[in-house]
């Protein structure tokens, strides 16, 4: 299937980190030029450093990119934390959920702020986020609040957009592990490679896809429980 | 993208339709054995007469391909009869409503029930049923119980499948055209093209795809309400 | 609370059984006119014999509650055929989902739907209807697409109805006991007493009620995952 | 109906407030003995200075109360900045969101936290938070954030509190005026009354509710879209 990649250009905010950097590599085999924004200094060709809680930071990096390319086809964000980096203990503990809300909801809607008049201009823009299906279970008020938040902020973002020709989606990954297990439990997610989510990732950022306002998930959906 | 679907055998039942045409073809373009399933003969070269409503057309059908080509690796249901064929003015009437769903939601779970155990034994599958966008919102009763019953027999079948190989999704159109208008009203899904349609679809059914137990719209998902 | 209800005609269809037996004394212990409809002749002072899957039974029964009291300010319908008596192994059956559909979602509606317009007269009227908490969850799908029919059933005559002074709710128990356990398990609803569900169905069906187009759970909510 | 609150011990966070006074009223009204948390001194009898925005403060007012009354039977919280007093035009501002979400769904999950050890202690409590509808479009990122946030800390704190004997819901009023019109737009909430959202709130915070892990809309639920 030709996605029509070819001379985009796709920003990947996070592109060196676990999953991101596997989106980049997916982007790049499509022929886009794939620019990878990351906290540190990369040693990627084709790279901004970003700090995507900074609004400062945020706003430079994305000029820096406009000003050598031009025109952001394509943006997409999986600058979070890790699941696993958040402290369970601490879970239901308001400064870290805060925290969490601003480095993965605000984060995206930081960047996604800065890059849509870009977009705007063009008539035509793809934007993702990866959240995660942990916004669709209890069990940990920092993961289910900060997921849901940036879900929410993406669907506000789509449906602003809305007849603009810029789409707006989330992806949410369950469990992402190199050799994920088959097996879902009752009100638990599946499992997923980085591969599968970069190859979804790919499809919803490229000019063919006809999906706006969605939020999908990746790895079965959570298992026993109705989805719409 | 590779989608890896060549030398595959997909079954589009509904496959001579407006949607399923399409769909069809994006199978063939990328290298699968396409058998199309219609009520009528059809001068496709690969097809098969099957009445969805009657499970006696259904088994032999299916038989018939698996006789054939041994194993079937996709199966695309667009079967049903058109939004635009249900009487508007019959919308709230019982015999319409059970007709309705008899027509979409179960033709599908005959369908798939028939073409299950041959995935089984594979251990693998990919399953694909076309729902509708009216499932999520009122104004019409058979247009959305028949939708959300569609959408339900999937996720069910999502779930008791789940660890086997076998991924089973929902795709929603909002209203599907030639030139689909960009515009989205507040509480109405956009507007798609049938090659839209066809490329998530082919997307989904692939063995690359790693979803499973969703349901995604297509054309901008119902404006100006949160969906998770 | 006064649910101020004295002197109101409530109609509880399905009176006679395990839920609205406790319902209809419900009504009685806050003054109201109550009628029970029921299938068989029943021995209760003010009742009726209604088929609610019989157009005709239908239309004869209101005509008759009408006739006698006048104004029906309340119309509760508990007709369905029990969870229990639905046969498990015929769970993925069509002709058995379509008959639990007929016999509860559209049971409903047939009632409803010849209710209505002496509400419409009034300017006033509370409907509630009992679905399900498994139209929440998968595992067998006659159970989740009846209860989730019923519960869109519902909300389309609710939003049909919105600015008319006629509210439209359905209530969804878990399981339904004479001693409920207050355990729930992952994915799963929690249990509640007949009493429980009465008082719910009490309040929603009073005119201090503020509540329409809802569709409220009683017992735990599916328990581990996020519902909004 | 006797929501049996006679001698309970209720809290009511923002109790002070447009809708906190009227729902104190009513508990009053039921013959509980009802304590206002407030921001600023009241002249309330039975009253305590609360800022829920502060650890220490609510963990000095809920030590307060508990030590006055002794257990505390049920908790209400409505203590939010009324959505008129956020700011539209900076409604996608990161810092008004984390400020949002902090004085809403946080502060409700401080006093919480604070209250549920008193209700374990008793194997018995009931938790209302007033969240909003706006958690159910899109439109203002601020207010569907924090509502949602609040909603999903209720269904957090349910389902970890599942057969404890505790239940905790949230209830989600449209606008809420005190000449509520009956008119509801498509994609929009309907109007309520204080009253109505008071009602509600005394029936889910008294002993005969089976209700918990619930989010119940009070006005007519956002029309035209489906809810389960």
């Amino acid at each position: 299937m030709d996605l029509q990649l070819r001379d985009q250009v796709v920003l990947v905010v996070g592109g060196a980190g676990y999953i991101g950097s596997v989106v980049t590599e997916r982007f790049r085999q499509e022929g886009a030029t794939t620019v990878v924004a990351s906290r540190r200094a990369s040693d990627d060709l084709d790279s901004v450093v970003m700090d995507a809680t900074d609004p400062v930071s945020v706003r430079s990096a994305i000029a820096g990119v406009v000003s050598t390319h031009g025109r952001i086809g394509a943006l997409v964000v999986t600058a979070a934390p890790s699941a696993q980096t958040l402290d369970p203990a601490r879970s239901s503990e308001p400064e870290q959920i805060l925290e969490a809300v601003d480095s993965k909801a605000l984060a995206f809607l930081r960047v996604a702020t800065e890059v849509i008049p870009n977009m705007r201009e063009a008539g035509y823009g793809r934007i993702v986020v990866i959240s995660g299906q942990n916004a669709l279970v209890t069990g940990n008020i920092t993961g289910s609040v900060r997921n849901a938040a940036t879900i929410m902020v993406a669907k506000n973002l789509a449906d602003e957009l809305a007849g603009t020709g810029i789409a707006v989606n989330a992806v949410n990954p369950g469990l992402v592990a190199d050799d994920p297990p088959r097996e879902v439990g009752i009100g638990r997610a599946g499992s997923t490679s980085t591969q599968q989510v970069a190859d979804l990732v790919a499809f919803l950022a490229s000019p063919i896809s006809g999906v706006s306002g969605e939020s999908i998930a990746v790895g079965h959906r959570v298992r026993g429980v109705m989805s719409f």
